[in-house]
């Protein structure tokens, strides 16, 4: 049944494509209020899409935020419910001027296709509600299904556990199985079995309540740009080494397991280095592999202060302001670590200097699919059959917020079963998703779907 | 009949601030092309008033940025010939929501004019314009005058000397007054005798060819705001004081007379600071009011990287910015100033971080009007008597680059004698002018060119 159901959809092939590009063009970013109506359209969308497919009770799920859209099918009784994730939100596009071509008109060259979200995560997330529907169409699926296609995935998900919370009829299921999370490697086959923790920061620096004349006070005042600078400066050592004190205290040693897997995934470095032009980084006592997956890290994403206008202006500036994210390791609790990072702060600045936090949620723990799992056996099983031969296990350096918050909230596990690839400029200029991943996708999905539908429920859930 | 004249100007006051309001209505920003307009609108304005007034020879200085604008009058023969110097660019308004009326629309607020360019330096040269113009009017000037008001003051004067290198017939002159250069107190009477250089340097900082996504790379690749910031937080101690080697070799030693003057007009800390909200800071091995007018100092004006919108991105930077710009001590030449820091970020730049600095002019050093002066002995003379006491000799902590560019040049000496005050927000959001300077300005300056009416151009020149 999924050999029928995978040769339709590769025949469909270019219809989907047509649909992936449709899909593109709509400008879906969850950030910025700006795109509100991209976003809206995505939805509209997507919920055509389930309808006409033969999902059943589509409709969006509203949790204060951009809301959820759901569908479902409940053809498969007493076999697992899955639940499948997506997300329909993209990142933003800027800086415009180093696409190619328009982020938003999606363009194919190499056999890649171009455009904001094609890699993260329209073009997987698209795979699996391909999948489905033709499952339908070709008489019913192994497993009953609920999609949860996301709209706040870019923000780090501010209002995903109350949509949880206020909608637990449309979100029952055994496991879950996400399209978003890539696959570590262009080469060797993988399946992921973990991934790095979130949690932000943003915060204002004053020295002073009004900015100043460089001539009539430089000298005798603080400079909310040498303030700053020297606050991030504070975070890291000289080898990149997070400086701040107790960040990592509850970060679970790496063991074992994971120095295994790591390191049947080397980085090549040059190759890693070489694309994006960039020197070899970061803490000496781990392989590039640790550092990118196991690893926390304290970016700053953007900072800002006085003029950046054309030309000169001699202000010496009152303000300056930085976002923060921290990816955190196994263990972390990303409240605490984003509380460490604000005492540090805080501690460091200082007479006269006042820091003024925005809020910006609690964050995400970092994720780990335990050994023997049968989501883990069923997606080993997939990618043995369609690569010939088993697997590397790989942790992902993003993050998928989703499955911790569904372990937390539902108790359920997840498979990460994207088909992005680690090379494809995600939340950065010229983003691309391989055409060959897309027919592989749809070769995978019906496979997985088929063995999860020989699973128990009892045993899924069971984790 | 200077006395005659101020009467005159004294009873036209609601006539010149009428025409003040009009010059504040046009946005002469010089460093941003998008003011075009409004530049061009401000050099028609004045020429139109020069020529109305009786001045000849009224046109544009070209130099190959933005043109300066010139008149003369000739009536004295056997007398000085003085130039007067006067800004008709502002600084840029932003941040725009700060202004508590807009920037470009003049508001009369409890006897103070508040817009952009009310203080620096509108409302001083327009008092200097219209006093020639009623000595015009009256029979006659006790000098000869050449008009020299400049458009690019705003950005470090980068064609002035271009201008004066084209225009040699149009600027000859014995000495200079200068419009720009405000006064140093609001109490006390002061004189001002020099003021500090300044010279700029802007760079963008790279670390890799491309953004990338902070969970696929973070940990093992440089982030540009962390090398920027660890860039500027080198540029000073904890004190503030300045730590590139080097910086402030060639600065001549504070002498005794400038530690007397300094000491003459001390700093009310609990106002200065007060005033801005700001704690005291500085090397504290100097007084505040050497901190602010003899120290050089480094500033970064503006710094930026990585994502500034709205929310949250998870990019993992790979270029960050920043604009800075240093005044110098007397003493101190801008160009040596400018590449001890340059080589100093150059020096600290790790392996894989590159900087490209921006060409940015070669910069003005520090100016002093040497004891004894006949300009210095005019202004004083006047201010003995519109004040009934002695001014305290004070420098500016800002810079004129005319000056120095005049001095090198032309050979010839200024005396700084504007009417702005210290506490005027003038490069920051709601700038204003106060109603009463307006006013004793119209009495000041009708005086001043009498008193050097009776100098020998001779006597002048010779400095």
């Amino acid at each position: 049944m999924s050999d029928v159901v995978a040769a339709a959809l590769v025949a469909r092939r270019d219809e989907i494509l047509e649909r992936l590009m449709a899909l593109l063009r709509l400008p879906s970013v969850s950030t910025d209020p700006a795109y509100a109506e991209g976003m809206k359209a995505t939805r509209e969308f997507l919920m055509a899409r389930l309808k006409e497919g033969g999902l059943e009770d589509v409709r969006l799920l509203e949790g204060g935020g951009q809301p959820a859209v759901t569908g479902a099918w409940n053809g498969a009784p007493g076999k697992p419910t899955l639940i499948i994730y997506g997300h329909y939100d993209v990142q933003p596009p800027d800086p415009l001027e180093l696409w190619k071509t328009p982020p938003f008109e999606p363009t194919i060259r190499d056999g890649r296709i171009y455009a904001r979200g094609a890699s993260d995560v329209k073009g997987s997330t698209l795979i699996a509600v391909e999948t489905v529907i033709e499952f339908i169409r070709a008489g019913g699926c192994p497993v009953n299904i609920r999609f949860f296609l996301e709209g706040e995935e870019e923000i780090g998900s501010p209002s995903l556990r109350s949509i949880i919370d206020r909608h637990p009829d449309a979100l029952v299921g055994d496991a879950m199985i996400s399209a978003d999370g890539g696959r570590a490697s262009t080469t060797l086959p993988t399946v992921s079995v973990g991934s790095r923790g979130l949690t932000a920061l943003r915060f204002t620096l004053r020295t002073a309540s009004k900015d100043m004349h460089s001539g009539r006070y430089g000298g005798a005042v603080r400079n909310a740009n040498h303030e700053l600078a020297r606050l991030i400066a504070s975070l890291h050592d000289e080898d990149g080494r997070i400086a701040v004190p107790g960040f990592m205290d509850d970060m679970a040693p790496i063991g074992p397991r994971e120095a295994e897997d790591a390191a049947a995934l080397p980085v090549d470095e040059a190759e890693f280095y070489g694309g994006i032009g960039a020197a070899p980084y970061g803490d000496p006592r781990y392989s590039v592999r640790e550092r990118i997956t196991l690893l926390p890290t304290i970016e700053v994403n953007g900072m800002w202060g006085g003029y950046i206008g054309a030309g000169s202006k001699t202000v010496l500036p009152c303000e300056a302001h930085a976002k923060l994210t921290m990816r955190l390791g196994p263990g972390m609790d990303p409240v605490r670590a984003q509380a460490r990072v604000r005492d540090h702060l805080l501690a460091r600045a200082p007479k006269g200097v006042t820091l003024d936090f925005e809020e910006s949620g609690n964050g995400t723990p970092a994720f780990t699919l335990r050994e023997g799992h049968p989501l883990l056996a069923a997606a080993e099983t997939v990618i043995r059959r369609t690569r010939n031969r088993a697997p590397v296990r790989a942790r992902a350096g993003g993050t998928i917020p989703i499955t911790a918050i569904f372990k937390e909230r539902l108790g359920i596990d997840t498979i990460t079963f994207g088909f992005a690839m680690p090379d494809e400029d995600v939340h950065a200029p010229n983003e691309f998703f391989r055409l060959s991943s897309l027919e592989e996708g749809l070769r995978a999905w019906p496979l997985l779907l088929s063995e999860l539908g020989n699973a128990s429920p009892e045993a899924l859930r069971a984790g």
